[in-house]
């Protein structure tokens, strides 16, 4: 460990391109709400160990207000297997599973839990491109009855 | 919202007292590893809505080193009810649900996820005890074959 902190550890691979600052914006969408806009900021770090931490927050671009967040850890698992495991505030635990190649995330959920008092949902995938600087994904969702479908998509910038 | 942030959400009710940056000592103990003991931070912190957030470290007292990590949201539910929701970088996601009265906090693991890579745990409970600044608590675990048993014991005080 020097100043600069920890290396990355050598079983991350090719998740190492993730670690930075991500900002941009996003948009909404689902049968059951109006559709919305939104800035994020995605911060993957690590800490010398073999997985990457993710805190990300969302808000409205109107007022600012903070909308959605979730955090968690990403690890890789077999060569080009990737792992996620978040936890979110509406009461909501996600455990999905894929590959990266070529710059490009495939997640599926493997597990979701949910609160008592959290909206059900049932089914998640992630799909996250990047390319040098810009780091954009679709997220789709099964929930409140609905079927899998997109819900989330926005474009990311590395700011840090 | 001020310049000091928005004011805490009346839902949070007791959960209230928990707001801060809570640092101290542990030991750790399983039939399965050497006992251990670690330094710790939690940082309890909410963003004007009703849950708070939870991001937990601890480290090694000999070298500094970290160790484990949590990260998620704590929500009252029902009054006096609380649920908790946790991702671990090893490949774990936890609900707990229970109560806080007294400045008492009893949680009981009603899902665990786990990622294909994970090792397996299969109950958590943990019992928080908050007297003025001093947070302490035992965290019991079912883990690797194991029945619940103790596994975490800790005293953390106010340190913001």
């Amino acid at each position: 460990m020097t100043d600069l902190g920890p290396e990355p550890h050598p079983a991350l691979g090719d998740l190492v391109a993730l670690i930075g600052i991500w900002t941009g914006h996003g948009r909404g969408f689902y049968p059951t709400i109006a559709s919305f806009t939104y800035g994020e900021e995605l911060r993957l770090g690590h800490v010398g160990k073999p997985f990457l931490t993710w805190a990300q927050r969302t808000w409205s671009l109107e007022d600012g207000r903070p909308l959605h967040s979730e955090v968690g850890y990403l690890r890789p698992s077999a060569p080009g297997g990737v792992e996620l495991v978040l936890a979110h505030p509406t009461g909501v635990v996600e455990v999905t599973e894929g590959t990266m190649a070529a710059g490009r995330l495939e997640l599926r959920s493997v597990n979701i839990g949910l609160t008592t008092t959290a909206k059900e949902v049932s089914q998640v995938t992630r799909t996250m491109e990047l390319e040098g600087d810009t780091l954009s994904y679709v997220l789709a969702m099964a929930a409140v009855g609905e079927d899998l479908r997109d819900h989330l998509q926005a474009t990311l910038h590395r700011s840090a």
